[in-house]
């Protein structure tokens, strides 16, 4: 029973690796289902937008130079000569003097260039009206072509579409789009203590956790998960559960076993294949350590450490940049999310060389907001549910004081009152009696259920 | 044709209003489904978790009084009496002097109190171990109820679910949980002008682009959109739509016909209905001031400004917050968006008692991050997808300088490389031609296609 070190590689190398992954295939997408998609082929514009010069206001369409010099104390007269029905256009140019009424939306008659708002006007009857203010060219009009022009790249490759994005596709009158199809992921958990939810646990048995964070986090990356189920300990077990991820799945994840035990065998398992290679075993980040990662014919299979916060600090940092990749998309940092600032609440020792990303919960107080780190392992999921998001600690720092200013990378994009949570609030005593908020280096390297 | 000034409210003061509308009814959900819901009910802890006393490292178990003085110089000497194999409970208690091997997420025999790390042990031979550091009671341990305690309530009410939070249940073999049901949200637009993009687009015609924008920031927010039609400028068209909307959804949006032009057609149907009260007319924010909020029975229907941007903005303001005070939150904010830090690239004017919501896209320059304002009217969708992120002017404010310091709040939670986009890329210099990026009050207030 000894156990090699583990050839721990930095995070960037890990990203770099990752690069040798190509984007998946494309497909044709309906404008009304790609929301989150990315683009493949550049969308180009097919015609003008708008299609023609266009009020932006409700009043009264002239041409400009009818109204120079007019004023409140001036006003230039208009004869009223009709109205711009919503939809539909005016075939005849209005002559010098006349104005047409007209609504935002509404349509420039020939040889109109401006709209007077109304508020702007003075209506003497139903026949004339005074304008007060002089009007430029263009004035309260977005003219043809001035949203987009025709035939200009209006979204190019390896965009992922935004809700504004749709607006402008609909626009256009472009119905569809070509996307690369989303990545399928399939998840896997492994380890003879492990059973389903579903199931009895056994004493000296757990419950999968793995199976629930992982699946929810390739859902929040706009990717689909598929479940391939719980692996015994037993080489021709993981081996079949890997097989059946490869061939359904773009992308494999397999969690526990890939630490240096004498029993991890997912590393085993994948280097009993003829066609994979070991990229990845160990990284310098805490939790997160004992990562696999490894290339199976042209697709990735992630080895993820067991501990529930660790696989999610791994996926995190390496599975959402890949998942991106496979979509074609350039970047291969993960989504960003939002930030807060706080102070920190207590002393957290860090390790030079290693990136650690460390738990806190927030708290509001008369002095600001605090981010107080959370005391628990990271084989203990009650420590991500208390915590509202992570403080990273550079490679290059030793450790961060108490009362240091720090960003909080929140878990999602809201911020509950925290007044109004009770959760495991008492919990937080408890885990100061027996937690250590930060595994040390060995701790770190063998973590594996 | 004589138009009455809005009477427009502070942003604040609508969310105080919106907090009059209830969350909505309560049913079970699967775990599995569970991502995002909001819990209507405690959520208790039925058992200890661990249910056992459970090894975080591969080694030996041990009573740890008896590697008290054990160092690389003097180890202490112990006969391995066997295994604790995973999933499984060993019933004997081992005696002095003696281990069991043990793996990460094995349980503690009876009478052991810590794991000695492989790393610090030396095997003589299949039956003896030297352990050549002492560990302290528990080291290496999670202790049975440490991650929670039986009873513990583990997530309260008005919490959504995070992918954590899914892991938690899932441990504690807890398959469904109650919350509050998903907002529906009926999304129809309104205008002679629009049609779908389905069909042809007659001269003087505009596609839609509203129902897009809105059913995609739907989806975003984790509630589910149904799409009620475009509704012509014709009382009872429009009431129609809405009468369809307030029986299959909770809450309604229609967009364009919110301005106080005399074919505004949106407030004098809500007005006519004798269930109905009208909450705002005209917020202190640009894009968005022609806003309509109602109370229509016990259900809120919104009447967004026609134009793209405007509609977005509210709807990100004033419809999110509302759709999480359905679903159970307490908060009353929109969702938070990632961020990055930037200096202004040119200088935004404002008007004092207004929110300004100002489109930019980011540079990355040789001095750091350059936010660009996005020259376009509110209703071109254009200036949305140029854009990455919006700066906020807060009311108090008469404008921003070129070179000051700002928050950029992202549309998404990406940044893609600048460098590698091509699109809507000749447009800049095409919009600073006719373009003006922020509408005069004057022309916000009637803002209506």
């Amino acid at each position: 029973m000894t156990k090699p070190f583990l050839h721990v590689v930095r995070p960037e190398e890990v990203s770099e690796l990752l690069s040798q992954f190509d984007a998946l295939d494309l497909e044709e997408v309906c404008t009304e289902d790609a929301l989150h998609r990315v683009i493949g082929k550049p969308v180009i514009a097919r015609e003008e937008l708008p299609s023609f010069d266009r009020a932006t206001m409700d009043g009264f369409v002239v041409r400009a130079a009818d109204t120079f010099g007019a004023s409140e104390s001036a006003p230039a007269l208009f004869r009223i000569v009709g109205e711009v029905t919503m939809g539909a256009v005016v075939d005849r140019s209005p002559g010098r003097g006349e104005a047409l009424r007209i609504w935002t939306g509404g349509a420039l008659p020939p040889g109109c260039d401006a709209v007077v708002m109304v508020e702007h006007t003075e209506e003497l009857d139903g026949n004339s009206v005074e304008v007060l203010r002089a009007v430029a060219p263009f004035e309260n009009v977005v003219r043809k072509g001035e949203d987009c022009r025709a035939e200009e790249t209006l979204l190019s490759p390896g965009h992922r579409l935004r809700p504004q994005d749709l607006g402008l596709l609909a626009a256009m009158g472009i119905s569809s789009i070509v996307a690369h199809r989303k990545p399928v992921i399939a998840v896997a958990s492994s380890g003879d203590e492990i059973v389903s939810i579903e199931d009895e646990t056994p004493a000296g048995c757990m419950r999968d956790v793995n199976r629930y964070t992982l699946t929810a986090m390739v859902q929040e990356s706009y990717a689909l998960p598929i479940w391939l189920g719980i692996a015994a300990d037993h080489l021709p077990d993981i081996s079949s559960l890997i097989d059946r991820g490869l061939q359904q799945a773009d992308l494999v994840l397999i969690s526990g076993g890939s630490s240096m035990g004498s029993r991890d065998l997912v590393i085993e398992t994948i280097k009993s294949r003829l066609d994979s290679r070991i990229l990845v075993h160990g990284v310098s980040i805490s939790p997160g350590k004992p990562l696999i990662v490894a290339r199976v014919g042209d697709k990735a299979v992630f080895g993820l450490p067991g501990h529930p916060v660790s696989a999610m600090v791994c996926f995190e940092h390496f599975v959402v940049p890949l998942m991106r990749r496979l979509e074609g998309e350039d970047v291969v940092a993960p989504y960003l999310r939002p930030t807060v600032s706080a102070v920190l609440g207590r002393n957290v020792a860090s390790r030079e060389g290693r990136t650690d990303y460390v738990r806190v919960r927030l708290q509001q107080t008369a002095d600001g907001m605090v981010a107080i780190p959370v005391l628990a392992k990271s084989g203990m999921i009650s420590g991500m549910v208390r915590a509202q998001g992570f403080v990273r600690i550079e490679p290059d720092c030793e450790g961060l004081y108490k009362g240091e200013q720090v960003t909080v990378h929140l878990f999602s994009n809201w911020i509950e009152d925290r007044r109004a949570q009770k959760y495991l609030s008492g919990h937080e005593a408890a885990g100061g009696r027996a937690g250590h908020f930060l595994e040390t280096p060995q701790q770190e390297r063998l973590s594996r259920v």
